[in-house]
């Protein structure tokens, strides 16, 4: 043991407030006998502690806590009510997200209105005349067989490329893959890659494994990939968590031209690529480019294939491709997490996922969300403010900058009293910028919904930006 | 940021190899601008470093690693063969289960035989008839309001205690509630009292938190109360991961007297009583004592009810019960790990929970169960060895001591040569003793699979006896 794990454990203990200000620490000799360690160890700590000022010593006594340090980092601390310390733990969209509203602009998910309902019942009906104990059953931690080698031939026919079954982790949701990768790659200070906006759960989530955040900014033209390049040779990124197919919250997409060259960049400087990919199939005119890990050969890039957004949410499904190398400790994360994502909610996916009505499903399912995309856009142009946007070409998500001196901030909690809800900017930003910006979901309300809702927050929207009566930055 | 956070990252990054023996650190003006701190926090980390032989210095060169320094820690960091080093996550259990064997003991899982299959499926039908766009919808990170206003009112029911929908939490499994509790209360070098001994993967997930596991023997009389006490007076353990009811691997039951007395302990030392009851519902005689949460006013009970064991092992169902100030954190820990639960599973739980018929099933499974561990039992008494048990009253695994000169890893490598499996005792202690015992779970395979499975136990171990030649230990 080392003694600065042991500085890291007096630390963590006197920020818990398990030792307060002039507290006395335990003595070198019984704290070594409590580590099971050398004397000298603890010793070289407490002299540490002492030279960070952290303790200070009295003459054939002891150490004691000073008091600048007792207690100084409650916000890496909770402490509830019952005295129970535990880690705070953020989740800035899921908070959100709690808020019940009548306008649900903030999540993206697809309304149950457009899924095959009736359909997928029977499905479920059916699928359980085929595996009458499948109640019974656990999954491997990897994920069931069938499902894998089901993924291998889809993607072999869609993307020409060749995978085997071990390749393949299926867990549950996206996020949770997001979750186990960063607590497999990332140790605290670890540079890490993000979009500029990105998905504010991954930002949550790769924060709380204490990870440094190097914006990568994300246009309509795709990244700056000298700009990239100069942030791999100066940060050495373990990792990039990038969402290049119709971006969440932007809706861009990562052009063909610099997809193969991304995967170059990763190889040359080893920065494992995440490519998160939940919204490939959800394009409104044409396919969307190739996916990046379609072009790599040596294993740095990992692929996310969620399909909870527009199969099934309920199953929650989202399938991991990695080379073996990666495959592996994955698969001892994912044992560890849950032991398995549940085997019937793979077995209904595979079966519906296969089935014809599948695909008749989803053409009509772009189709249904392209009108919704249409209809939030055609009441935000008929807005007389001077809001900004990106026409997005797939996804779920419109990204819209309001006019500068609206806080989006401001917005939402008058919003919110409206029974109105969107996903402010800034929490999708690592620097805590875009505070003028907003995202919204055409997803999830219907056709009326969307132009009341669009009425609504027009007119919210107006009387802030009267409140503060800048009418120069009104639309002439 | 602390040099000592920057000493860590040194240190993690050396390990993994990016920096070899005698490669040259970035100087300190470089680093000090890569992690946007003061010159002197960079300056301080790296004569740590100096001082600990981490490093050396060159003379208007700069820092250089130790040669003794260098890749000393290959055990704590995993190299793939493309490069990419990943954490080493362990999973011992889960490695042996992924060996496919005929005499399967090892997995104490129930038979899907034994579930009520046909029942089952019917269910399921029905609500997708209630519920016909389930598959279209999200749970919450809490889980699902229904499922969790049911099981408050089972409680109120079976347990006479008083809860509210907000005091529960879903997760995938007992061990993902593990999981998350475990990052969400330990931090590195604290505390945390185990049976010994106890769950394997609860020891693998402690561990990869960075917890010292301080074990606490357990015999079929219960716990040491007065060496608990010194223990937790001693360690000042943040908590005591249980399983006093049916305890996995032993059977034991922990006494109705000592409940109340763990509860009046944990809350005087502090230490939250992490409470797994996945066998409660599975006695044979009598039912067993309450839980310790019942016992728990001040919410120093966090009380695991798994029902994924002999409800629906498909579902993976578990239910988190705990006071307001600890729920708040778990949610937010849910939130990141994978955002909810899927609602299909909880829904078809719910359902199929509340029936007439699981009452029947449970009765039903009972009684299977005994029969096969009274077959296990009969053959295991048969053989000419003098291994000893104690006869579990519940749950799904008996506990076995092999005569001393037997050693269980020699036994499980001949046993894996025969298609017959077992958990070795060894993983189920943080001390790795309990060489010489076994686990056999009599769940999951038949009457004439376990006669025949103990068998060929039987005459594997009487071969390894011959082999090492101890006749002495042999049964007279």
């Amino acid at each position: 043991m080392r003694s600065k794990q042991i500085y890291d454990y007096i630390i963590t203990n006197i920020e818990r407030g398990e030792w307060g200000a002039h507290d006395k620490l335990p003595s070198i000799r019984s704290l070594a006998v409590e580590l099971n360690v050398n004397r000298l160890t603890v010793f070289k700590a407490y002299q540490l502690l002492k030279q960070h000022e952290k303790v200070y010593v009295k003459e054939k006594s002891g150490y004691y806590v000073c008091p600048d340090c007792a207690g100084t980092a409650a916000d890496a601390v909770y402490h509830t009510p019952n005295g129970v310390s535990a880690l705070q733990v953020t989740s800035q969209l899921s908070d959100i997200h709690r808020i019940a509203v009548e306008y649900q602009f903030s999540q993206a998910i697809i309304d149950p209105n457009l899924l095959p309902n009736l359909f997928l019942s029977d499905y479920v009906k059916k699928v359980f005349d085929i595996y009458p104990k499948l109640m019974g059953n656990y999954s491997t931690p990897q994920g069931d067989e069938e499902l894998r080698d089901l993924l291998c031939q889809y993607f072999k026919r869609s993307n020409r490329v060749e995978l085997n079954n071990g390749e393949i982790v299926i867990t549950t949701g996206a996020q949770q893959a997001i979750d186990l990768l960063s607590r497999i790659l990332i140790r605290p200070l670890d540079a890490v890659l993000v979009e500029r906006p990105t998905y504010s759960a991954a930002i949550d989530i790769l924060r709380g494994q204490g990870a440094r955040l190097i914006p990568v900014e994300f246009t309509p033209e795709g990244y700056d990939l000298e700009a990239i390049e100069r942030l791999m040779k100066q940060h050495r990124p373990r990792m990039f968590y990038m969402n290049p197919t119709f971006h969440n919250p932007t809706g861009y997409i990562l052009p063909a031209s610099q997809r193969k060259q991304l995967v170059e960049l990763a190889e040359r400087y080893r920065c494992v690529l995440v490519e998160d990919d939940a919204f490939h199939d959800m394009y409104f005119h044409e396919r969307p480019p190739q996916p990046l890990f379609m072009y790599d050969t040596d294993g740095w890039v990992v692929y996310l294939r969620s399909f909870s957004k527009y199969v099934a949410p309920g199953l929650r499904i989202c399938a991991v491709f990695a080379r073996k190398s990666m495959i592996e400790p994955l698969i001892a994360a994912k044992s560890l997490a849950d032991n398995g994502t549940p085997l019937v909610t793979q077995k209904i996916f595979l079966h519906y996922f296969q089935s014809e009505r599948m695909q008749q499903h989803l053409k009509k399912l772009r189709t249904a969300l392209q009108i919704r995309r249409d209809v939030m856009e055609e009441e935000l142009s008929a807005a007389s403010i001077d809001w900004q946007w990106t026409t997005p070409q797939g996804g779920l998500n419109i990204w819209l900058r309001l006019p500068n001196h609206i806080s989006a901030s401001m917005l939402l909690q008058e919003s919110l009293q409206h029974s109105l809800s969107f996903v402010p900017g800034h929490i999708c930003d690592p620097n805590n910028g875009y505070q003028s910006w907003v995202r919204l979901s055409y997803s999830l309300m219907n056709e009326i919904q969307i132009r009341e809702g669009m009425r609504q927050l027009t007119q919210l929207a107006q009387q802030l930006a009267t409140r503060f009566d800048f009418p120069s930055y009104q639309r002439k």
